[in-house]
């Protein structure tokens, strides 16, 4: 996990770039989970791309196709891919690509929408969807302009040191990616010019991506599954390797365990809540973005944040606390990720289940809260813990796989 | 000093833009000196601007001139402009003009070069002076081609917004301007690009600022000359509104006594070094740069930066202690720069000299550091305070003036 080497390298469709994609399939964030028991941002994420494809035109139409089986629904983790909250991901849609140049693997990410009325939190309605026609017809487009420019001089743009920069910037890089995106388009930015691209088009989606604050989140994520990846699959390991939720279920992978998933009710968020909204109207906690905690920064970095307890709510002292915290359930400090306000340590990193179901600590993360009802959106952010059952499970099954 | 608020609004040539700048006139950092008073570095950077204007060609005619009284020395301060470092500032040199909305003035300064071998630092090579031929020929064109698109849209760019958001994410405005550097950049991208420049000359501008985190030390300056500005000359005030060095003498000036200066022998700063040099190397401190403690952020912001000291030296505990210790010689907590660290208290704001004298504690500013000899340039960053005594003698002068 310490020496995997993520690059961005390419933009383009799902259909053309996720291995395994296919017409009539739609990727999910968290554990697997079928229509029926889809939580309502979920739902929503799935009527919103149903009609993005123009399976159906109407949210009757999506949710009777839903019902009826007409289409397939899968992981995001099965295809080596991660989406913040819904992490819904559809055929049409443009992912980045990540490639591991020490390990020669590839993850995948959507785009990001900005924050609100968007479909990764539930929303689907005809500006939502208008968005997504844009981002697929002139911001991917430009992305994937640039990424060939990039191209031409290196192998693509380095990822870990714009995470690495960041965390000395302020960032967890989960829920505050302030300095990884202005980072990120920095780098970017004398790439986007050389492209030739048409003068309106490089505006539009520079901005569209400088206002976003979050622009970062989904490379970074992409970033996070590498590492992560880069550590999957390794006999007797007892380091989790993801960590998801799809608005039902929370859900661990196990590095010695493979795909095997360990499941439980997602836990409530407790937060910070746009105006009008409170935790009565907050969905279980969904979403692949653990990936980054999972990786060694987002939430187990609040050290390095103390910004962010303006938009997730908690204190300064609190976000100390939950990184101190955190390194006594992981199994080492990260060499790539250090935390100046810890005198440079590096961040807690590699969750060790025996440490989770010792101390009784879970981890804890950063999120973003989506209504539970379909249609609406973000409602606020916040922080929430892991269930300790995912862990427990996993014990349970290394001991019965390792016959110990 | 809080309700000031600047913007940056144009750039252009000092001689058109700076009250009072003239043919052979030369400001310069620090209080007023004569030639043959003069450190290494401030006659180095005099002899690179003599050259750079053309008026003698060689290292022995600039020095000759200056010595024979055929170049006139004024403050920068005397013009409401600052420079970091030597400060020179010559009449064909670009300057930013930053205009404060709230008291209608006008401060300026120079242009950021970058680290090492630069004219501010006392280098005066021929790839110093191409430089600033460059400066002068693309690097300024292309600001003011910006800025005016700017001002299609609104008055100018907010410059204590940027400085705000840059002390969330781990600057402090005078030694760590990374955060400032891209939230600025990122401000300004679409216009450049909407100004409708050749595309090299764009490439070109672009990547020299973005490649130099101290691109925004200079209108952080600027900025920090406004808001002092704004509280400069009130009677009976007891506040510092100029910190400021010429590589040999330190100085002050306070609120409710004019531009009246106290100096004494300026310090030589605890830095860390660039490789091959050390303390014996170091000219004692210059610079304008103070003005960013002055009004309130640079040193007295350091709990914000705890990522400085792998630049400046010190830890990451120091950081936090010189905080602390500003607010017992400062009159208040800033309104607009918070740091999170500290529980989002405001920055140290305020200098009083009845504090220092009392308290025996003085200002303590993170600086550069310049070789002692006149060509060579940037050889560290550190740490410095500033000698009790200007602050004694502007307490006795402040005393008999007042006739307490």
């Amino acid at each position: 996990m310490m020496e995997s080497d993520p690059f961005w390298i390419e933009v383009g469709l799902a259909r053309k770039l996720i291995p395994g994609m296919k017409d009539r399939l739609l990727l999910h964030a968290g554990p697997p989970i079928e229509w029926l028991k889809m939580s309502g941002p979920m739902k929503g994420a799935v009527i919103g791309a149903i009609i993005y494809e123009g399976w159906e035109g109407t949210q009757d139409g999506a949710e009777r196709l839903a019902e009826s089986g007409g289409v397939t629904f899968a992981p995001t983790h099965h295809h080596n891919a991660v989406g913040p909250m819904a992490g819904v991901i559809s055929p049409n849609m443009p992912v980045y690509v990540v490639r591991d140049r020490k390990y020669e693997t590839r993850t995948y990410s959507n785009l990001n929408e900005g924050i609100g009325k968007v479909l990764r939190y539930g929303a689907f309605s005809h500006e939502v969807i208008q968005r997504l026609n844009w981002m697929r017809d002139t911001l991917a487009p430009t992305l994937a302009s640039t990424i060939q420019e990039v191209k031409k001089d290196k192998p693509g743009i380095a990822l870990k040191p714009i995470i690495a920069q960041a965390l000395t910037m302020g960032d967890d890089c989960h829920n505050r990616c302030n300095a990884a995106t202005s980072l990120f388009l920095k780098e970017i930015t004398p790439y986007m010019i050389r492209a030739g691209l048409e003068k309106d088009t490089l505006i539009e989606s520079f901005n569209f991506m400088a206002q976003n604050n979050f622009t970062l989140l989904n490379l970074g994520m992409a970033t996070g599954k590498a590492i992560t990846l880069a550590g999957h699959n390794i006999k007797y390991s007892t380091i989790v390797t993801a960590l998801t939720r799809n608005g039902t279920d929370a859900a661990s992978w196990i590095n010695g365990l493979g795909n095997e998933w360990f499941t439980a009710p997602a836990p409530i968020p407790k937060g910070v809540w746009f105006p009008g909204y409170n935790e009565n109207d907050a969905n279980p906690d969904l979403g692949d973005s653990a990936i980054t905690e999972t990786a060694g920064y987002g939430g187990f970095a609040m050290a390095a944040a103390p910004g962010i307890v303006s938009w997730v709510g908690g204190s300064v002292a609190y976000a100390l606390e939950n990184t101190q915290k955190m390194y006594e359930i992981t199994y080492t400090r990260n060499r790539n990720f250090l935390i100046p306000f810890l005198d440079f340590q590096g961040t807690p990193t590699g969750v060790d289940i025996r440490k989770v179901v010792r101390t009784g600590i879970t981890p804890t993360i950063t999120t973003g809260i989506a209504h539970r009802k379909a249609g609406i959106g973000q409602i606020g952010a916040g922080i929430v813990s892991f269930p300790i059952e995912i862990f427990k499970q996993a014990l349970k099954s290394y001991a019965k796989k390792y016959e110990i």
